[in-house]
């Protein structure tokens, strides 16, 4: 048997989702408060994506596989687990799913957030959940640039090192840019993204945006798989895991 | 000569705009980079508004008046002590004004948002930055509500105490809801507001919401002037100053 679990976490004093020696993960946090709710350590959790050090989500998922019963139903299982995890993780949501289950696998698509404030000066109230970048930004370039991003692309270029994939191939469903005020949110949903694959393409944006980069090349930067000839990497703040589709 | 501030900054580490011992304020550590900044100290600065300990601001105004030249151009004056500030405080502008200019007493009026997360389970993203309220809200009754508020009125019932005022009354000339998804965002503008008197509002909004307070029986709550016939006074976090209007 499986529980399935949506969860929202301030990423900014975790070292990410995974478990490292000398920092504190969201994983280790949950996984804490579960042998606390659930009263026993005999199970595993498996998240749907390893975020970085500082990247948010609002709909991380992580499957709880045991072979226990759980004997607190699923859908009490969010408010008992809140009340023993710090006020900057929140579980949203749980349900039983089988134990063929594979939240990695099983994922057709996840859609993440990344966030923009372009002003002179920075804002404080979104320092944490955004880049400032205080250049001026052709927004409308920029969406010319996104349409070039959309479809399956072999993106060995837009990956940071020490990542081991099979296939560097991926397909982005959508790319667009949302402007609110100084306000910009990056949304891109794809079936499946490599290790820094959405703060790079974010920063190849960015290079469109202050004119570095001609819209019209990123095909040409795409094909020639050359992770120098992409943007930078973005900071991890501006970055949120929105949503893992099944 | 003075010059006028615009100033952003994240309320959370702070005990509020105004100096107080044993703690950090908002004032002191503006003062500290002002004085780096211009290289010296004979100087008085005067906020527009005493934002409370957790409470935000993306518009404060604040009054340097000096005896001595000021040096540096305003214009440069925001990047200039940004470096010099704390990331969770941000000048976002500074302009010229005679001496005679006073924040307080010429201010027309000022906007606030109080923001309200209603969800279940809480957001941790907007932790900071809201109230969790997980009880379902009424939002078209508290609307309704909004409507009896705008007007002069004499708000001695929405007041803490502990301010010393000579009188209670204060015009608002809007209060609106603005719902997206399960966020409440209260946007209130007004010629002055009493102590914690945006904070009250927002909770006899909320017993509206709850069902508590009929939208009807606000104008016979505000005529009463009794504090606890109103509703409860709202976390500090879910506030912002947004705006202060000359």
């Amino acid at each position: 048997m499986g529980i399935l679990f949506t969860i929202a976490y301030n990423g900014t004093r975790y070292c990410g989702w995974q478990s490292q020696t000398n920092a504190v993960s969201v994983y280790d946090t949950l996984q804490a408060a579960l042998v606390k709710v659930l009263g026993m350590d005999d199970f595993s959790l498996l998240g749907a994506s390893r975020t970085d050090s500082g990247v948010h989500a609002l709909g991380q998922r992580a499957h709880l596989r045991s072979n226990y019963p759980i004997k607190i139903p699923a859908e009490r299982l969010p408010h008992a687990l809140n009340s023993a995890l710090p006020k900057d993780i929140s579980i949203l949501g749980a349900t039983m799913v089988d134990n063929q289950f594979h939240p990695i696998n099983d994922a057709k698509s996840k859609t993440y957030s990344y966030k923009i404030y372009n002003h002179l000066q920075r804002n404080p109230l979104l320092w944490d959940f955004s880049a400032y970048i205080p250049m001026t930004l052709d927004v409308e370039k920029m969406q010319a640039a996104c349409a070039y991003f959309i479809g399956k692309h072999d993106f060995a270029g837009f990956c940071s090192v020490g990542s081991v994939v099979t296939s560097t191939v991926r397909e982005i469903f959508s790319l667009e840019i949302i402007k609110d005020g100084h306000l910009l949110e990056i949304l891109v949903n794809g079936n499946g993204f490599l290790y820094n694959m959405v703060r790079i393409i974010t920063g190849t944006l960015v290079a469109v945006g202050v004119g570095r980069i001609s819209p019209d090349d990123i095909p040409d930067i795409i094909k020639s798989g050359e992770r120098k000839r992409a943007g930078k990497t973005m900071l991890p703040q501006g970055l949120t895991l929105v949503e893992v589709f099944y």
